[in-house]
């Protein structure tokens, strides 16, 4: 089976399908857009790509990809914490570091350790935190440390010096499986922390109380949202989708209907599925 | 007057700063943290932050800074049309073009341009499209090219080769001026394409139809929501504050009263402000 994944190696994107897919091929991609058209395509399974509060990608391009892949259905989301660490060459001269490379957002969310311990010392963003750890091994004649995770210490030979660095302990990043037939994704072997449904809703025009109504299709069935989140639509400014998570199992006449009263409201709905969430170690 | 901005020099922020505030010392930062920092700290009077759809930042950062801030509020918001250019050395040989070097959202953004003419030359990734451009204008005898805007074009003393080669036609950034009191920002030379409040709401508790009835507080005052995102507290998974925009003056008894209701429902509301939307030049 083949994976694509959004990279490089040793991306925090990889560790999540490492995890979520611990036999298959996994094949990196250079941004979100190429692990949509590689689904897209047929050149892959199935694909894992970063939904929310990652430090590759950002939730909104993952969102409008889903909205402008109609036939692309999600098939389970993963929950990892998020843990930086400080590692260098083994060679490296601690005393004497030179620079410290990571990607931007990494370096600001292991800020207050940084500018505790090693104020003093350059720090040099670069495109990933991965990409920083391949530096820093590629360079051992330089002290030079390097902002990533294991997985990024283990690949590229680097010595760990401090652990989890990062400033916020609740840090965690939101993965999707992404696929064109709905596969049900199971893996008996990681913790499941939840179920839910994903829903793209577009209103039938911008007029006030809109999403008001589209929600109570919701609200009166108790059925309840983890997650809500509007993208413009790029036909013009003011022009919005919504992305909607509802927790539970998806089953009932109850659920059933709902989709038949947002369609009645004019409301254009697709339904990415009913999925599994499960929880990834750091 | 000095305006921090998240950096580095010739960013699609600076571009959208220095039309916002064309006679105030720029001070870029390193990234989205350091921008609130500089406010919070009086080191600036304001700062200029993506809100949505950039290719810098994203919009979850600077909304979990709204909201780590409280003291900090929204005195405008801005909308800028993104257009990538390709750009090269003036002593560059186009036909052996070498490398192409960008954001990876850039490059992404590009992708069907790059991937009709440009098929063969590797692609690299780079921290930001203006450290590319700084990147090519400092390596004149290689033959190197970057996806990058005007203003990195000027700074860095590139030669653009192909305009416009983004994809998407209507592909909008938003940023906003935060700072520690509402100055009620106005530019009489911009034009002015709206008028909205910004609001931060925490629910009293995570229950089915929670959302909707804090929402069914605008819905029969007839106040529209332009935008309307949740965000996760970082206390644990599944609590969540909204990030709402009401579209309009927020003056009238009604709106005021909106607020004694929301208090009234449990839920705790920030007011960012009630500010205009001015409309920027790429």
């Amino acid at each position: 089976m083949k994976i694509a994944y959004l990279g490089p190696q040793a991306s925090f994107t990889q560790l999540a399908a490492s995890q979520l897919f611990p036999k298959a091929e996994l094949l990196p991609q250079n941004n979100i857009l190429d692990c949509f058209s590689a689904v897209e395509c047929g050149e892959v399974d199935q694909a894992v790509v970063p939904l929310e509060n990652s430090i590759e990608g950002t939730v909104s391009m993952t969102l409008d990809y889903l909205y402008k892949t109609p036939d692309i259905r999600i098939e389970a989301e993963a929950v990892m914490p998020i843990a930086h660490h400080l590692m260098v060459h083994p060679d490296c001269n601690i005393e004497n570091l030179e620079k410290i490379y990571s990607h931007p957002q990494a370096l600001a969310q292991s800020f207050h350790f940084l500018d505790s311990g090693f104020k003093e010392i350059p720090k040099q963003e670069y495109s990933s935190t991965a990409a920083a750890a391949k530096h820093v091994s590629e360079n051992p004649d330089r002290n030079l440390a390097a902002v990533a995770n294991q997985f990024a210490a283990d690949l590229y030979g680097l010595k760990i010096i401090r652990r989890n660095i990062q400033d916020i302990e609740q840090n965690h990043t939101r993965f999707i499986i992404i696929s064109k037939r709905q596969n049900l994704y199971l893996n008996n072997e990681l913790e499941v922390s939840g179920e839910k449904s994903g829903l793209l809703i577009t209103l039938p025009e911008d007029h006030p109380g809109g999403l008001h109504q589209v929600l109570s299709v919701f609200a009166w069935r108790k059925m309840n949202l983890s997650k809500i989140e509007s993208r413009t639509l790029k036909t013009g400014l003011g022009n919005y989708f919504f992305f909607i998570n509802v927790t539970g199992t998806w089953k009932s006449a109850l659920h059933h209907n709902a989709l038949a009263e947002l369609a009645a409201l004019g409301a254009d709905t697709v339904f990415l599925g009913n999925y599994k969430e499960f929880l990834l170690k750091s």
